[in-house]
This record gives structure tokens, sequence and C-alpha cells, in this order.
């Protein structure tokens, strides 16, 4: 199923005006697209593209985190054509996000050139947003193939998470529970709206200087 | 320093018609192309560029991985304009590889988005090639940001770590030295050599694959 874009059912808005191109353009056909029994697929055809340089407005029906429900609520901090990253539901440290393909992919090597590419281009954004979301200026990009590395959900996905200092006992218990065994905290949904707003607007401004950074360069 | 190119001090063959591009074509001009006490940076400089998808024989010169002594030998798997990968030194599984950029990037944030792209791109090609080089289906990319999230050296680099099924014991020691704790195996040089030389090759057949893939899609 392609994704839905936010520009099929909104008037006309700066917002809207993203062209979020031809769905999954980059995917094989010897891929399903979607997995019907996959969460992060439930997450990829519920949350519609938008410009990440432009992001809706944090009262948008279309990042109301209560849209996967039964399933667990969703912050989403990035949707495009190709990708969509959100907020861990058991997360590590305040800031743990997901990155991952919207189409089901099992492991990298699942991943086309032109999506695995995406992601390089995006955990670089994701990063600089999550630090300056929350502060926190070292962290960890963690990416688990198969069971014997960890993966739990088999739909490939990046962790970025954030490495506050910690004591030694907290620090333990962190890289103990890095590869999904221990006890991880469950999300404060008031706290999580707040932090996944804070992610798509730091996300805007990386992506501004990105192409400022760009435009500087190319009149050189 | 602008890396050496594999083109420019051997005559014209197979491998020498790759045209490297511009050195560091999408490093700004903020940052220290090389920084001289940085060990990736010396392998950087030393190994020139290459074409994966037609890399030189094992027994090029410029693959010889006694070139970065003093410092530890380097067995290459990948040397591209922008990028360069080669075999930790310390493995914590046989094809443990590194990933980084050429340019030195104190941290994921510090890379271009062109750099953050190939990084990307060459993570998906990396990693297959290693389960193909290795048979080993399972493993974890992992990449550390800062001292807090246990970076030892200051020029980022990704990691690719395949995950054979260890029994619980060997489990435990791996997930505690994943992130620079306890001890790791010393690497082997005969059985490096011939390792590399596997990954190559393998890098060169998944990139041949993903073009035949691409032009097969382009004709639909």
């Amino acid at each position: 199923m392609a994704p839905k874009t936010y520009t099929s059912s909104l008037p006309p808005t700066p917002e809207s005006s993203f062209d979020p191109g031809p769905p999954n353009n980059s995917s094989s056909s010897s891929h399903t697209p979607q997995d019907k029994d996959c969460p992060f697929c439930h997450i990829s055809s519920t949350f519609p593209a938008y410009d990440p340089a432009s992001p809706p407005p944090a009262s948008s029906p279309f990042l109301n985190s209560s849209l996967t429900s039964p399933q667990p609520a969703t912050f989403i901090v990035l949707s495009t054509p190709t990708l969509i990253a959100f907020l861990d539901i058991m997360p590590l440290s305040l800031g743990h996000i997901l990155l991952c393909p919207r189409r089901h992919c099992g492991k990298l090597t699942d991943t086309t050139p032109d999506e695995a590419a995406e992601l390089g281009r995006y955990l670089r954004v994701l990063s600089a947003a999550v630090v300056e979301a929350t502060g926190v200026g070292d962290w960890n990009v963690v990416q688990n193939n198969g069971a014997a590395a960890a993966q739990v959900v088999p739909h490939m996905h990046f962790h970025v998470i954030p490495r506050p200092e910690l004591r030694d006992k907290r620090s333990e218990r962190f890289t103990a529970t890095m590869f999904g065994r221990g006890q991880r905290d469950e999300l404060d949904e008031e706290e999580a709206g707040e932090l996944a707003e804070r992610v798509r607007r730091k996300v805007a401004e990386v992506m501004a200087k990105s192409e400022a950074g760009r435009e500087g360069r190319a009149k050189l």
C-alpha cells in the first residue's frame, strides 16, 4: 500500500506545497511494500508524508499520536515519502528515536541503494535535531539485523539514543538493555508529545542550515 | 591533505580508469580535512581511492597492509574518494569492520549531507559483503558519538559487526565489549589479509547486482 501523503487531503498551505514525489519510488518490485502484521508498517501506512523542512503544527490531525490505536501511541518526528521516524515506546533515554524505511524491509541489506542513502542522510539530520532538542551532546546509533543481533521488530530500523552522563550503575544498565535485555522505561505521553514537537522543529532548522551551507559552497 | 588516488601513479588498467572525482568534493571549508594525530586520518591519507566495483588485486602495493607502519597494519575493504573502510584491529568477531569518511569528522553531525548519504549507501553494501564473506547472516551496525557514548577514536566511524550464534557466556562478553569495555581479540594478520580480499570482492559483486537491479527497474 502506498503511504498517504499530507498533500492529498488538506487545503493548500505552505506545508502542503511539498511535493512528496512518487511513493516508494526506489522500491524493488520483489518486496512486499507493507506487511499487515508489522507494527512499523502500521505506523507507515497511518501517517502521511510531510515536508520535513516545514512540518505541520503539533495540533495537526495528521500527527495525532492516537491514530495507531489500539496499538501504542506514535509520536512522529519525521515522515517523508521514503522514511519515517518516531519516538521509541520503551526509550533507553529521553529522545530515543527510531528511523526506518516506510517499505517493509527485514534487514539493512533488504533496502534499495536509494533507501540506504536516505537513511544515512536523515541519520545525520535526526542526530543533530535530537542533540538540540534534548541538550545531550553524546549519542549512539545502533541498528540490529537478525535475532542473534537482538533485532526484535522485523522491520529494519536505526536507533538514535542520547547518552547523558550517567553514574556507573545506570551506565551498566544502559549497556545491558541496549541489545534488548533488562528494563526500559515506558514513554510518558505528555512529555513525548512535547519532545516530538521539539524534534520536528529542530529537524526543520537543521535542514535549513544544511541548505544554506550548500548554497554558500555553490557560490564559491 | 587530499587523499591520494589510485589513478595518479599507475599505468592505465581497467581499475585505474575509475575517475575518483575531486577530492573531498563535499567538504565544508570550516573543517580540517586531516588531523595529523588521528589514526583514521593516517589511514585515509595513506591509501588511495579505487573503484569499489573493480578493486585492485590483493597483491597491489596500494593495498599493502604494512603501509601504515609503525602504526598497526591496515586491511582495506573499501576506498572511495569520500569514504574508507577497513578491518577493526581488535575485532569483536571475524569480519568486524569500520567505515568512516576520509575527511576528519568528530561526530556524525560533523559530516556533510552528501557524506552522510554515502555512509548510508555503503553501510548497506558493506553489510551485504560482510554477510557473504563470513557466512554469518546476523549483524549489528553501531556508531558512537562522544565519550559518554563510548567513542574512542575521535574520527566518526560506523562499526559493522557480524553476530554468529554464541553460547550465553560469549554472548554476554560480546555485549559488554561492544561499547569498549573488556577484552577483544587481536587480528591475525594472515587471516585478516584473506578476509579483506574476500570482502573487497563481495563489495564488487554487491555493487554489480545493485546496478543490474537499477537498470532492470529503469527498463520497466
